[in-house]
């Protein structure tokens, strides 16, 4: 009397750290992968018969194995790798979903120069990226996400709606507050995605410090014609801003003023912010 | 040279807490709620003209007023209320998405009896619910999640694909632990909601309890089954089970056994496995 | 030019699931287990001198080794038994601390009976213990922590001081909400653990609802004063009450009145009251 | 039959925002603020007496109307100003300690240049502050917590005690990963606490990197006395250093060496070093 509409399983959060040793340096990677395979597994579903299933312990076995001679060096080019490996080499695959997110580390600094074996590391920012292969072909998409921004000056909010449920004060100066995720579609193919990512996350956060913004969706929209102005093999790209508020203090009960100096920081409520702006294909 | 292809804003993590207080007890419900809008909001994406702008303080706002004259009975009625005035009650709104989250308070037990003004609380399982209204018509999801479940025996897996990297041992006999995240639809409509919750929720627990799993997947099938026999109303359920593995230690290195008896927890990598099931139209 | 004046080292969260398979039922215990020594261990801090040094890799092989033949009737039991493994059986160690803490699974209720082999979980309370044993003598400690309860009157604060920084109301009928941390201090020798455990337990939780709380250090020591009471073998009794502020939204603004009705909750800032109680000697 | 035998009470997670703007630059600090109050507050504990009682809600206020008026160029300095207001205000007052935890910003770099009004944050590390004073006296502890570094070589670990359930294998060349928390004692009186803070830190990272590491201990004994040497008003300092395991994956399943290039990270169970420098007061 019912039917399975949609199935899919895989592994997540497989982490891995991959180490190239050149005689001069070690490059260190660090990453977190999800698999998802959809396809032909509807028979463990309804009758526990499990002849078709890819153990997701051997999906997390071939994370490793494969990591063994690749070059790691970026996720896309490992994620398409993963995403042919599953989608290719099983009858019974249907589409391959990899999603990863890679940790920033930096080389420490010793008497200014970049030290070859030491790094650190511990910011909320991940480089992110989802690579689909299904019916031979291969989508990416990259970005990042919790990434962090402030701006002190040179934002505002005014000429909202007003209703009888509306306290909120008009601001002409306002902090700037918020905690970037962008995801990008890529033109199909293969591209420099290290310069692309590079170039993408330069132009949104350089956006964001010199632009003037009106509303948290202006400069959404600011920023994320930003990274397609800075990758043209970006065809379209995602952004969700959560208004990270700095709420003034009323300092009058104690006797003084408050010139834009003292905030609270709150993490809830926020506001929440999204839009996904795509190139227009005439170049217009 | 581009353009905004879809946009999105609102009010997340609006907290709520609603005391009901009767002359022989009290009732609580703490509920975390967050407003989604869309519609006719570019010109504050291009232009930074705020006019249609419904001020995400006064989305907050108004969720705090319409708690006041609500009884708050359930997620669902309350959701529906919400969306009724956001959407029915400004021009520019195209649809507007509620979504609750419920945490669970019991009554303290005082000498056997339930207390009538004092509770405890803490569970990680939340009731859940996404109310859509757009173009007149309402639609309504609920669900849970965060339903942390194991059995110890009546599980394994067994006869999945062996291939080059498939290293897992085949198991006739072991615990499975999951967190369940269940969400499902209803029939347009208005339904006894609370006694729907409480039977798909029963019923999954009850089934997840004496089903003899051969594999996650065919476990996720039969709870979803059970729900759907529960609770008439529901037309579709969608869910996510995490394979909270518990791996057995090795216990040969210090000369013991383990006669499925020790096991180590662990958090990641996990297998997750998703599946939505579907109300055959014609009951067959 | 420097000496070391203290040092300290261990295996943190080492985590453990223990099934004991009676004929009628499976017991299911979920614990996570810091070790830490104190000792003879400066060689290695100061030349990298290792010999004296148990790996901490070995103290998680030992805890998983000593579960298997151990009944972990209470986390009491277990933790005494790794004391004594870790600190009279090697030399160099002076004193070994072991701090546990129990997940609260229960039984499956099915058709109203609990089930003998499935559990359900997720509460965020756990039951504690630390372990010290140090020159022959083993110290218990036991407690609880992150037990939310909240009652919606019998509380109010009024009569606080009051200088040029205070803008805090008198409040004779408030929401009292907090997330109880307990740790007592048990009398020498053995004791019915789980018995002492679930009077202090339980008689915390009944003073909680029963008491008028006219600050939250009085219901602090009310709540004490009732562990104390229920179970002869506790001498000491620390608690740690945060007040989890539920804050009366002003609806004013909207032309309503709040009847102690709605209210918003918060994470932070929190009141952070604590306190030790200690059984007088004399019994006055 | 009881006594109070210690109380203390406070606010926790006072979170502050403070520009400074100047002609040509903001700074921006974000600090989160803890207040504990311990003196003669035992009425309300045994009596809800609470006529001695300074609200946690005014102390938030205090944070907020003293950090109006104070440059906030050092978290210590702000400190060591609330812990006098509450210690030398208040007759009841005998002790207050104030705990601080800064965020860390840094500017937005456009066309290479920083950015005089915007700020990129997110990450983990935190440097904080410990004041307390009481008895006229004040002392000062500084720190830092979550700073997540490693190194790819140069670390080992071998010659370790061995017993019945030792398993782990010497390493002569091991990742060696950590996440430092750091805090140390301050000589009596004022100093230069930017300097300080950043001498310790750099010197604490520089020795991380170029030392060569026999074991987590020594690595810390090298890291403290690197910060001991780095600022000489520095008397003591702790560290705590988990050890954050790199397990190489065993690839001889797949046919493939593992040439030191291929771990899996893993948060649980982990290796917890700590220590305790001092000085030696003679110099020697």
């Amino acid at each position: 009397v019912t039917h399975l509409v949609r199935n899919a399983y895989g592994k997540s959060r497989v982490r891995l750290t991959r180490v190239t040793r050149h005689p001069d340096r070690h490059d260190l990677k660090e990453v977190t992968i999800d698999v998802e395979l959809e396809g032909d597994f509807e028979a463990t579903y309804t009758e526990g018969d499990n002849r078709s299933v890819i153990a997701t312990d051997t999906m997390k076995n071939t994370v490793y194995a494969l990591a063994r001679n690749h070059p790691l060096d970026h996720i896309e080019g490992f994620g398409v790798h993963l995403a042919k490996h599953f989608a290719d080499g099983y009858e019974q695959v249907s589409s391959a979903t990899i999603r990863l997110a890679e940790d920033a580390w930096t080389r420490i600094s010793v008497d200014g120069n970049a030290h070859p074996t030491a790094f650190v590391g511990g910011s909320a920012e991940k480089r992110t990226c989802t690579v689909r292969r299904s019916g031979g072909a291969t989508s990416v998409r990259s970005g990042l996400r919790d990434l962090l921004v402030l701006k002190t000056t040179d934002s505002g909010f005014s000429g909202f709606a007003r209703d009888q449920y509306t306290t909120l004060k008009e601001a002409d100066d306002r902090i700037l507050a918020t905690v970037v995720t962008a995801e990008w579609v890529y033109e199909e193919g293969d591209h420099d995605w290290n310069a692309c990512f590079e170039a993408a996350r330069l132009s949104m956060l350089e956006r964001f410090a010199t632009h003037h913004s009106l509303s948290v969706q202006q400069t959404l929209m600011d920023m994320g014609n930003a990274a397609l102005e800075a990758c043209p093999a970006i065809s379209e790209i995602s952004l969700q801003l959560p208004n990270s508020h700095r709420i003034p203090i009323d300092l009058s009960p104690f006797g003084m003023d408050n010139p834009n100096a003292v905030f609270v920081p709150t993490d809830e409520p926020f506001g929440m912010i999204s839009g996904t702006l795509r190139r227009n294909r005439d170049g217009r």
